[in-house]
């Protein structure tokens, strides 16, 4: 059992205890837990930077095989603590232990999926164009590029996964696995957590040999560290996941520096859910019951939360919308993460409440005082032309809530999707016949997000190749990314082009015999096999 | 011959003639050339980027081979028009004739590769991971993606590539072949040559049948119209070539929109070269040549111009030197493209020839006065320990200038190099025991540019798949891009996720059977024959 020191970690070291500490709070019961965790200095952000910078000189050249090697590491020291961990963000969090449980398993199973990635090695887009000494008016030079990493990653751990998506996360994974030292800023609502995790990837630099810089970890109960580390010169990356506007303030931070640098951040979705009339009638009950446990789901804390519901009002309609207050009602508090998440819910809710816009109000009873962190369910219900007159509707309220908005024609559904700013999912249910009358429904959902569900649930996101968990601004700040998944690593990373180098001189990726036997375009045409030397045939 | 009319193209309209215009001027005799231009209003904005919106509807949803043939459509046109095309670039930039003929046919030949990216349409990134009904605890669903493009692109055009970087450039042709519309800003240094290419793609657009709104041409001899552009809440990237001032302006433009879009600067870049001692010995006197035309070629007005030189001082730098210089004094004037770029070059000129550090000053004598915007070559020697002490020998003069820096050992290029900020290239001379030699160099090279050369000059870029005409800030306003070659597609488009959908509705790359017979990744590996339903082997 790891006894926790609240300090921050620096390379191989701890930072001092400072003046300023804040303590984690157990929703569940109000109660803050020990021990008290120490804010980094500015000073700490300064040597956290200076040593990722030390260590990306060498981690920065690394093989495919070594980050694989860390990244499998880090998940198994995970889950040789994964019951102190799992204990301790049970009590950070209140979140299920189960779900914490697939949590861990899924960290893990991140964190390998990048191993794989960084050992088979194609990732980095090898492109090789062949020299023609011949060519007229002047020789064709030998050009070939692949990716390089950036540098030192800023990560910003999130609240509402404090194992997927913080301090040992997907953009910590990916940072990782493209060749880039990490600077975690850990969620002060999951401190313990944090330190533990963290504690496991510093225990695997070691083990691994690996430069001590390659990973920090920063406590603040405040803004100013975070602020620090994304305006520091040596950092050259940011992940965040979180809040609106705390994204917004540090995308604008970033992009104002003297350098500005890339920042990924993932701030705030809707998720508007269609339900066409085909699946109505088929299967209203069902998607009723799937769409309660969607968004109810981690007490409504899922960036992929359905958060509006867009139904033909009809007969169908009317028990559809029934049996979603049944299960309103039916359903005891939901403990929220945080003090603060739950006052913004309060009062999202209260403004709602009072909206004269809405029809219908669903509220499941507040549960009573044995929490300062539980709340009650809400359900509300508008017209599609009152939604349309008031954009506020389509603002994302963090807990167990939604909005279902009643339509009168198809046209109406379309104007809504025209309407509506970016999210990361949009979900349809509908029959095949349901497509074809919908495509253009699709098309324009298409431009909105950076995922499109068919007959299922935006919440629960498959940590595969092909997932995008992005979309266009303000779900994100850069829709071209995803920060789950394998095409994550794209994110911290650049194109470099070596023109006319002696094969010896470069890198292993990118000499004629191909020793990492990873797909390569040569001349335009994709291939694994082929020295480059010998190749005879050329791209059409 | 087609009468330039001095107006706006918007769709297949025409703006109105206003009051503000201005004119295009032959920098070889300072004349003003008829007709005169117009400045496009707002409201003319407004007019394109509604037009463009309509037309992404359709267009962002055509094939590959649609945009093929609409890229191959302009080239043919291009062609069909060279002759008044280059006689009017020539007139307006003082560019020789057989230079504008080659860009041409670079300009026609990077169109016809795009063309070729669109109908082969790998390029698309297909990813599908497939289902696993069966799996425990919940089954996994079907999930595929594939790129997108984003929406309506604004390009600015560039002055000193008045075909390859305007208006029918690289940026247009990568946004067209990843399917968005475009709306240029001319650069009103060659408003005619514009006014010509922009006709070439409006024709083409009514030739292959598609929406008007895919390309509109904007005149602005001010600032107006590329503000109302790349503020425009339809437009959603940016593609721009010019100055560091104007980039920064234009980015921090982008990055404070209520919904801030990506944006492409190529902005400045110094391009350094390091002559490492063996290859100073080898052939002082062809690098001597070969870097005097590579920093004089097109006037010195290359993005690529390598504008510093580093050598060790020894017996043989002597000779190096001496005969640069002897190469300068006997060059006659340059032509530069604009009073502007002449009244900075001269001031740049000046402001170093007065600083006391610099220890050698080579000036050309400027031609006399039959021309306005004419000017002579400068050549500037310094010492690495005063060039270290001083940031501003590192900024771009645009012109037929460059500086040498004379290193006093190897240590000294290696600190230089960690010292520098991004640029779009770096070259470095040397023999294969220089390279063994100076490999922590070529690795600290690797983190500031976007292209290294070996025993090259930096300026002439191949437009191939492996070639990346970009780097760190400043050299570009985003190093993950190329605006050369054929990833440039990648600027204009983001990934798209379909869950759970059925064969029929999803896009034909994303089909089982492969119609497009394109190279998809499939459950982890790449493979391009393979139905997916049939496929029986899983990735490792």
């Amino acid at each position: 059992m790891s006894a926790l020191q609240g300090t921050s970690i620096l390379g191989s070291h701890r930072s001092a205890v400072g003046s300023e500490h804040f303590f984690a709070v157990d929703p569940a019961s109000g109660d803050k837990l020990d021990p008290a965790f120490y804010a980094a200095t500015v000073g700490d952000v300064e040597k956290a930077a200076q040593l990722a910078a030390a260590a990306f000189s060498t981690y920065g050249r690394s093989t495919g095989r070594e980050r694989g090697n860390f990244l499998r590491k880090i998940a198994a020291n995970l889950e040789a603590m994964s019951e102190e961990l799992i204990e301790r963000a049970h009590r950070e969090t209140a979140l299920p232990k189960p779900r914490l449980q697939g949590e861990t398993a899924r960290t893990c199973g991140q964190l390998r999926l990048f191993a794989q990635v960084a050992e088979e090695g194609s990732w980095v887009n090898a492109r090789i164009d062949r020299a023609e000494p011949e060519r007229k008016p002047a020789p064709k030079p030998d050009i070939r590029s692949m990716l390089r990493p950036l540098g030192p990653v800023a990560v910003f751990g999130a609240s509402n996964f404090p194992l997927a998506f913080s301090v040992a996360g997907g953009d910590t994974a990916a940072a990782f696995a493209a060749g880039n030292p990490v600077i975690v800023k850990a969620h002060p609502a999951h401190p313990g957590t944090s330190e533990l995790a963290g504690g496991a990837i510093a225990t695997s630099v070691r083990e691994c040999g690996l430069p001590e810089g390659l990973f920090s970890l920063l406590f603040d109960g405040g803004t100013k560290v975070g602020v620090a580390l994304v305006t520091h010169p040596l950092v050259k990356a940011v992940g965040f996941t979180g809040s609106r506007a705390a994204g917004r303030a540090l995308m604008d931070l970033t992009s104002s520096r003297p350098e500005p640098i890339p920042f990924f951040a993932e701030m705030s979705s809707t998720n508007p859910v269609f339900i066409l009339p085909g699946a109505l009638r088929e299967r209203s009950d069902a998607i009723a019951s799937g769409l309660h446990s969607s968004f109810t789901l981690g007490a409504g804390q899922f960036c992929t939360k359905p958060g509006m519901v867009f139904v033909e009002r009809g007969d169908t309609s009317k028990g559809f919308q029934q049996k979603l207050r049944e299960l309103v009602n039916g359903q005891a508090g939901y403990h929220l993460l945080t003090a603060g998440i739950r006052s913004s819910y309060r009062s999202g809710i209260t403004t709602r409440k009072n909206n004269a816009d809405i029809k219908s109000v669903t509220l499941a009873p507040e549960p009573t005082a044995e929490s300062t962190q539980s709340v009650g369910a809400a359900l509300f219900e508008i017209e599609a032309d009152a939604f349309l007159k008031n954009h506020g509707f389509e603002a994302e309220i963090f807990g167990p809530t939604t909005l279902i908005v009643e339509t009168s024609h198809p046209e109406q559904m379309l104007r809504i999707a025209h309407r509506l700013e970016g999210h990361l999912t949009a979900t349809v249910h509908g029959t095949e016949k349901d497509l074809r009358q919908f495509a253009d429904l699709i098309a324009v959902l298409e431009t909105k997000v950076g995922r499109l569900i068919f007959n299922g649930f935006p919440t629960g996101v498959e940590v595969t190749h092909a997932m995008v968990h992005g979309g266009p601004y303000p779900a994100t700040s850069d829709g071209r990314s995803t920060s789950v998944g394998s095409q994550a690593i794209f994110r911290f990373c650049r194109p470099v082009c070596y023109q006319g180098f002696p094969n010896d001189a470069l890198p292993e990726e990118l000499k004629d015999q191909n020793p990492l036997g990873i797909w390569r375009m040569i001349d335009g045409r994709m291939t694994r096999e082929a020295n480059v030397a010998e190749l005879a045939t050329r791209a059409s």
